[in-house]
């Protein structure tokens, strides 16, 4: 038996409480749609520079259901946390998904930014 | 002569924008203080899970001005990029640095959370 503390649960302690997560530990984690099938992980993250939201959370979608690889940028708001799955559930279906905005090499996010709230918003989202 | 285009302007390019800025790219960033001395560099973000705002940004502070090693969570609005020094300005003088809230080893982010913005709201920052 081994009892000894593991390094580890301390890395994890300083990255995440109720309230807070670190970008670090965001940054890789899986991402499911509503049946738990995997999509992807969460690529990056996209700051506002004068609020400092996170603007978008981009997920690297790894093609799945017909759908290209690409990246997509989603509002923060979309991502629940799975305590189950390790991983963020988004709402989405096959179809809301392949009309996303992505980018599938370099991101127009002057372009994209109103895209990506109307979208969404349309979707019924709060963004 | 070389005139092909740079692969790093490209990586940039998806990196920021005049609004938005990849949390990769701000982690690793230096800091200065107002006389353009190097204090340390951004560690790490974190995340204020339910408003989906950059909660802290965390300094290391590699020793300075007597000050010892430490993390610093810092609230975003302190931080200001310079584009000459190619990092961020933050208006702490060492005495304000010495007396702000630091942790060396584990963040005790709960107890940590107030502290903060009391502080840096005490010194005149909007936080």
């Amino acid at each position: 038996m081994d009892d000894r503390p593991n390094p580890q649960d301390d890395a994890l302690a300083t990255d995440e409480t109720p309230e807070l997560i670190s970008s670090g530990k965001v940054v890789g984690t899986a991402v499911y749609n509503r049946k738990a099938e995997l999509l992807g992980s969460i690529y990056g993250l996209m700051l506002n520079k004068l609020n400092g939201r996170v603007a978008y959370a981009v997920m690297s979608f790894g093609g799945f259901l017909g759908i290209g690889d690409a990246y997509y940028p989603l509002p923060w708001k979309l991502l629940v946390y799975d305590t189950r799955l390790n991983g963020y559930v988004v709402d989405l279906d096959a179809g809301q998904l392949e009309a996303a905005p992505r980018y599938t090499d370099e991101p127009d996010w002057a372009a994209c930014g109103r895209g990506i709230d109307l979208y969404y918003g349309s979707l019924g989202f709060s963004v």
